[in-house]
């Protein structure tokens, strides 16, 4: 279906900028424009905690060093905030209403990554340590509770029309963002062999796609948007997400460290069953033999680009890039339906783009 | 202030029923008659998660044994329910218009219970293991998630007109539970003496009575109250929270293991700086000093009966029963500044009471 539309005509919304630049100045500057607005909100909200939980937060934002001292901060990109102003514009609505909402799935964005690194035990984000490494588990834990209550209550506190809808929609993705960490840590327990794509893919559709679609779907909410429009702004979304984890996936073994403030390789030293991963072991290739063989033992010292390698002439690096060319296809599919009017629907589509071709 | 009325006077709504045995029989119908109206919301929000989420949530409220098996069920007192669903006919409410919020509040409450024992390590609950030890941590942190965000999803889907200012402050409550959650934890850490009892009675202010004054706060705005109203009912419901944590403290190291649920003195085992413990350690006296020292080293074997009596000699237990009854009268102060009527104020006092005389 829409595979075809977007990798063979070259035309339609998926093209409409083929003509820029691939790190997509356009989404650079709706970012940018987007953590001007949203920040503020998130501070505010920060600020209003106990000391104790605000000290790990901003640690977590990047906005304060481990001692308290203030820092330059790289809070992550606020794709998700930028998801929901994009969405609310794409359909007539405005970016200023919605400005806590985009503060709201942002919380939430923090309060599952402050939770999945204690679960995962990573001790490394945005470059700097985890906070549970810094401040211990248990404050790591509060601090995340904290700022999903913090989330619900922005939205419980906005006056707008659609704030209860939106809360609701928000609760119910964090219950899927929970049973996707719940299918990903209970996946690290299975054989690698085990594991099918079918599964790993509504994993991470649980684990990723749910928030960047329910960010559209409030942008959506908060435009006034009917039902329908609503559901595809989700869709949009949804399958955005999967490619924009597809990517990631893929950065993950052969990214640049300095880029991705992840250590060389940690996907495959960690044996994590990413995408690429999965999607080699299932090949029936001889090196699927061989990675299921490497991945059944513990990481060796310098078997990284072997690893690595044997995952690429798998073709799990190409099958990862096509997945994501295709849910890409797929979100643009999704979108002409609530949005057919290119020009509106400029915004998401760059912040699409920009996620599944960005390099870090 | 209201501490006289309440020892001294033996009138006035805290005695009304000083005549019905100790055991609140009343109360105890309240407690049924909640369990049943809200049992079977709770039981449809908890279906409604996916099954890795379901099936924690379903052990840990004793509907299940471990291995999915039907148990006859044990989900605890259901005390904050029964305050909100209380707290709304007290001020003229419709109790059935307030299930979904009292059915929010003990949500809450069981996201607080599974996230504390996995930060405080507690093996036992309930008379049953805890979730984390059957299920493991990462489990336990998201079921405790899931269930947060279950709690803010029924009320953001309540029609009720009092649902959006319900949500923020329950939301608001639940950075409170986090943060006396964090002092708690962080008190373990430090040496018995150097705490002091201003700030354990503002931790359990914060981990106790902040969760039980939003359940009759809630009420109070479910039945359409005025904001002082509110806020009075709200204090009524901390104040008689604190009356609880002390009575439960005190029960923690006298009470019987058969009726609690927990071993033998496990609060003096596990070194825990409880209200009456600390309370013996700034007694100054003697026995303080003995205290300070037991505490200061690891248990031994054999040492419970002593540490019990160097805490009740030191003045820890009268103390706590002392302070636990001039809570009550406070509370009682508060109620009737929102509830002058005593009849209508019966099911809340009824409640008070009984948390306060429970031997369990």
């Amino acid at each position: 279906m829409g595979a075809a539309t977007f990798a063979g005509h070259g035309s339609g919304p998926a093209r409409q900028d083929a003509s820029s630049p691939s790190d997509g100045p356009e989404a650079v500057e709706i970012l940018e424009r987007t953590r001007m607005s949203v920040d503020p909100e998130l501070r505010r909200a920060v600020q209003s905690l106990p000391s104790s939980m605000r000290r790990v937060a901003r640690y977590h934002f990047g906005w304060e060093r481990a001692d308290g001292a203030p820092a330059a901060g790289n809070a992550g990109k606020a794709i998700r905030p930028a998801l929901v102003l994009a969405a609310v514009e794409a359909l007539g609505g405005r970016e200023s209403a919605a400005v806590r909402a985009a503060a709201a799935v942002e919380l939430v964005h923090n309060f599952t990554l402050l939770h999945d690194d204690v679960m995962d035990r990573d001790a490394t984000r945005r470059h700097r340590p985890t906070a549970w490494t810094v401040f211990g588990v248990p404050d790591a834990i509060l601090a995340g509770d904290a700022l999903q209550a913090l989330a619900l209550r922005l939205l419980a506190e906005d006056p707008h029309p659609a704030s209860a809808a939106a809360s609701a929609r928000l609760a119910s993705c964090v219950v899927e963002l929970c049973a996707g960490q719940h299918t990903d840590t209970a996946m690290e327990e299975r054989r690698p062999e085990d594991v099918t794509l079918p599964e790993v893919l509504a994993m991470a559709e649980a684990k990723t796609g749910a928030l960047l679609g329910c960010a559209c779907a409030l942008g959506a909410l908060y435009a006034g948007a009917g039902e329908e429009e609503v559901e595809a702004l989700d869709a949009f979304g949804r399958e955005a997400g999967l490619a924009f984890q597809l990517i990631d996936d893929v950065i993950g073994i052969w990214g640049d460290p300095s880029r991705t403030g992840k250590p060389a390789g940690a996907d495959l030293i960690a044996r994590k069953k990413s995408l690429p991963v999965v999607a080699a072991l299932a090949s029936g290739t001889p090196e699927a033999h061989e990675l299921a063989a490497l991945y059944g033992e513990p990481y060796e010292e310098g078997e990284l680009e072997r690893t690595a390698l044997v995952v690429e002439r798998a073709g799990g690096r190409d099958w990862a890039q096509v997945q994501a060319a295709d849910r890409m296809a797929r979100a643009m599919h999704e979108l002409s339906r609530a949005v057919p009017d290119p020009e509106a629907a400029g915004g998401l589509l760059a912040l699409a783009e920009f996620v599944t071709r960005r390099s870090s």
